[in-house]
């Protein structure tokens, strides 16, 4: 997920000229032309980072020196200085809030996507995180590449790199194995085919019909282990991929991570994230001798 | 707040678009050209709708016919139908997840924040409920319209629209005073100027050079009241607006609504709000007998 | 009103590009790859500078070294260098129209201004001088930024910084004072309210309803003073702010002020601004020595 | 200069995009959702009116039904109605602006265009009027339609239509000769050669080098007679085109025109339009009622 | 590979935008405005349409009338007429060389790629006849689109759906060993992993180190059946997917496609494609008699 | 058609955008952040070279140095390095396809160019080669610059640079001799006026309606020969320029450039060109020592 500066930074600029508008009236009023300063970016609690390429790029465009301290991924205690900026004052003071609406969102995702990661290695369990494509509207990458920073699996990027057959496709076609069937015939050799189950019998159709990949989708921890218990009968059990999703929360999460799925899923870290607190403070700012312009 | 719908429509477009990339390779195996499909929004859980209008105008900018069964801030109950959609299916299916994440991101935002609002009505309180400019990047205008829809003051809608003088412009200029000062010498005819100030001692000064707005930043209801006292002595209190901000949050909000403010404002709302669970249903489809194209 | 660079940058650039279509033929055939030259940009006659800021940014943009001689706001006599630019002699000429194009217009726009301003300030008024949204189609920040530059009063940015109930609101809903308190009711505490009126009698009903300035209308000198003396006799004098617009002009615009408003605007000097006389003279050329690439 | 109206209404729903910006708080505040309004643009003054095709398509795309009352080109009195709109209030009153500056600044640059041809037209003169790439930045493409609309020449419409060598250019290759030489060689067989010059001397050189059109900048009535008994002596008159530009204006332009010359250029009718008066005024509205959506 | 129309629609607009420029001068000029207008589309040559579906787009988003007459992907004989167009002259005009370009590329594409599928299949091969990334610079959705209308596999869609790890990646990491095992350990679960060999002896290394797709590079059809061989004598044969690439070409692909891999892909069927040939004819053309507008 | 390198970064930046997705997946895991790498373009048959420019410019507006080896038109021999690029690996290895599919589209069109252009040169003849619209769909720019760097003529560049009125124009208007006389009424005088012709007794008809360009379509030599013998008799061969097109190909070319004409025209040098054969090598990498960010 590796995106040259020069295309991030397009979609950076797009954020904050939707919160600039016609101008910074305050920073304009207040702020004389040539004043320079320097500023650290810190966090107020405790967290891991991320965002802090993404922040570097977009404050470099604008002509802005910055030295990262942290690296994204990174956890960091409350009060730690995260990011040195220096340069232009009314430049600073403009972006200041997109700014940090960067860092804030995607630490919170990175914060509590490790956090449960963490719970699950602790019971020296390997399976995976994921989120889901519930993001907030528009914020695809920034809401993934924060998971991917957190140490979660990304899951589909978009609409276009994974086969995923959801509920109301098979409901459109018919059932689970007329659906994957109808895709292993025609799919690009290039792509992975995941299909969702809602029923336990379903999980062995879908395999026989040709799925890379089975999401149960709703089922309670004793059903996936039900039917975790039917593939091996039937020595599928690690021909496949298992996913779980649909009703994952940190409170249950070690439940489902247990039952010998290879992903859990859950939109909650990106759809319901709780912004890390990161503020900016100036740490020395003067006027500049500068004439003329 | 009113965006004429062609202008709305490219801001949801281009959401849409990031979520497609080259396009739905699911749906174009899975489900043939001509098929279509009736479909319902439902809500799975309780909670202030918004959103339905931007909803509306994306659904329709693709064709889809759609048939909005509640309003804007409408309050529901869990499993109510909050829209009918029919036409293409392949279409359907591909908005179906941005749909969805516009829905529940400002469904979220406008629940938390009339949840808020009532608990202060309740108290039989007139203060304000307002969010800030903490929002996820880039959605300046979808939370700022939830929490519209939510009941609550929208605050600045960019940093063109109101004077606000933070502390890190106080840091540059110096004073408090001399800030707004500077600012009410030069500023539009057609602007308020607001002040954050830190300080109880700070409040006199910022009425006395001209400020219509004193934004009390991070302090505790107690020395919010001590700032009252003192503004009611000068024979000010009333003159001009007074909000506070930092710090309230879901628990402490009446305590500060209590202390004689005009506003209590917040970035959780926004920043960290709880997506609501939506969810779409397809109620009937078909195929096509339409041949040819 | 500051923007950073780089959001003005792209407004800039994409002047340039539609000037450009799918390149300058001319100076592909006549001018040698790698030919570098000074120029300067010089005033055919005296006026405010207006531009400077935006030429230098699309300039650089360019790659090309900028110094500039005056200040946005400084007022020259015909001859005077405004500005040296040096590099690459294509790209120089290539946008040599569009740059001028920026400056003259800005320039014509902040003349224009200013000499009303001083008008005013010479029979020792303080009235200030405001613009409208009367601006050609998409300039609004060039036009707006012009006025700024040459002493007057942006008014509203656009539709979103201030409530400005205009004559065709008030036909749908009924009258002055319902449209007031209406807005009075919902609007955000970040936002003044306007409201325009057409008869001197809607003027008390306009400051009772809750506005906080009155547009007086395409009234009369006279009608204004009339105004005036109404609100000093019901001591609201000085509570609101009052705005005449409409049918002022450089002639009469002293009249006006005269009457004790607090501003006048005028669409004249956006919509009807001439371009000041600005040209772009080559004072050292050379071709490069540089071979290979 | 035809666009599909798709391609012409992205041009204007972006200029719209910039005068709306994050929404029309008032029209949101002050006119309920559903009601509609039947509206006339009206001529306040007489000219000739452009900009009605324009004004058409970005009013359809708003979803609104437009009857054009009056063609592009055609000259109307004061208070003539240009144009019935119908449809939702709301759409309408955030227009309003919008609409109308296209229209004045069109009409104006057309009114201005149409008087100097009739000028020349009754002195029976056949000299074409054109205007130059002196516009206000970005709308080469409205200034230029309107001048079309007024009965004048575009000129180029850009910098890759046609070959224009200017002074600049000419000062880096040394001389008209060479320039024109140079060009002649290696130009595509599909476009004109235009070159200005500054000097009589250099007239016959350009058309002996090989020119299509002469530009005869800033050169006095007397002196373009001269360089007209010049061609007219080497039998070359009436095989390249004379173009006379520079310091024309509405006063001395029939002065230009009886010289000779085949067409005249002047930039004040595009760089210093004075914009039309034109309003817009509602005839009809009422509140719709549709309830629910 | 499915886009929502409008999506997809925004994509042709802006090739027709940079066709038309500031707008179509001829037809402003010979065309009245208000001609209607019904012509067809006509295949000059054999081949397999491709772009039907994107023509359509383009066309109804302009306001025409259309009926496609063949299905993408039909097979159809010199002098079939393809799409039948109706509406505004001016628009058909105006869109015609866009239109047939998409047409004609597309065509291309599916015509060869469909030839080189029916080679294999006649020799009873199932192998699958993949394009690669190397496309017209810009065209990647509509080349890929064009290969799977042909029935060719349209391999990766763009950087981010699948992981390749190429010989540049290699020799940065330093074996093909090393750099498919650290992708083994971070890849998302829903991403296959394919890898370039250029030896005979890395394809086991590949296949352990946990590639589930290897692609042999530049390898003559003797190489890969010894390759196959190994795999076959190790009975890893069938469960690793094998592709050649680099050197095939129409001539030798049947060579290839009896090795026994399951994929050959070709960048010549999409770098360098020969445009069918089509063209737009009139059928039958009329002046409106609507007047005024 | 020189473009300043920003307007330009602008077009092959959307280029890159849609290659990369959202993310190189695979540079993102196998490449670590710091690494930086010396690379070469090598040209892998011979030919003439294109896009070096643009190239250099997309290289370096991602922050990469580069040294072009050879520039735009050279001929080079297989195996010639062609460009040097040096910087971070991640962002070399992601631009590598869209770095080499503009040069190989530009040079394979502009080496089909120049052989072309040098069989007519060889028979002594002067005759231009020009291009036509019938390029890759959006690729006009580029597709008319190679044809440029191959020698040969861009003909229109879009539609707003001359009139060209073709076979449906006429069809429309009546007759050849119609719409050029309308057109030649109205047109600007900066546009030449090209109408094609489909029968030899056309040819008159237009000269003398005041064509400045026949354009002898679908015409056989000899019918060529014969429309010459026609304008020769009329003392008017020379007087207007005539271009052959249609049917023509690389095997008649010579038969055409023979008859007289000034310039042949053809499509399939640009929607029918064949890419030319380029890759890129790493000659050095190594992993930064950079550590933190």
């Amino acid at each position: 997920m590796f995106l040259p500066s020069k295309i991030l930074e397009k979609k950076l600029l797009r954020m904050l000229a939707e919160d600039i508008g016609q101008g910074d009236v305050t920073t304009a009023l207040v702020i004389p032309p040539n004043s320079t300063t320097e500023v650290e970016v810190i966090a107020k609690e405790s967290g891991v980072i991320a965002g802090m390429e993404e922040a570097k790029i977009l404050l470099e465009s604008l002509g802005l020196e910055v030295e990262n301290l942290v690296s994204d991924g990174e956890e960091v205690k409350a009060k730690k200085a995260l990011m040195k900026i220096s340069g232009d004052t009314r430049t600073i003071l403009s972006v200041e809030r997109t700014l940090l609406n960067i860092i804030s969102r995607m630490s919170g995702i990175a914060t509590i996507t490790r956090k449960l990661i963490e719970k699950i290695r602790k019971a020296e369990l390997k399976t995976k995180v994921a989120c889901t494509r519930k993001v907030a509207p528009g914020l695809l990458y920034l809401d993934k590449k924060a998971v991917l920073t957190g140490g979660g699996d990304t899951h589909r990027l978009h609409l276009d790199d994974m086969i995923l057959i959801k509920d109301n496709h098979i409901m459109v076609v018919g059932s689970v194995e007329k659906a994957v069937k109808t895709v292993r015939k025609n799919v690009s050799f290039s792509k992975k085919i995941e299909v969702e189950v809602t029923e336990v019998e379903d999980v062995l159709n879908a395999v026989n019909a040709g799925a890379d990949i089975i999401m149960l989708d709703n089922f309670s921890a004793e059903q996936i282990e039900k039917a975790v218990k039917i593939l091996k009968n039937e020595h599928l059990y690690g021909k496949v991929l298992l996913e779980a999703s649909g009703g994952i929360t940190a409170e249950n999460i070690l439940a489902y991570a247990s039952t010998g799925v290879d992903v859990v899923s859950l939109s909650e870290i990106t759809a319901s994230a709780k912004a890390l607190d990161i503020s900016l403070e100036i740490t020395k700012t003067k006027a500049s001798k500068k004439t003329g312009n």
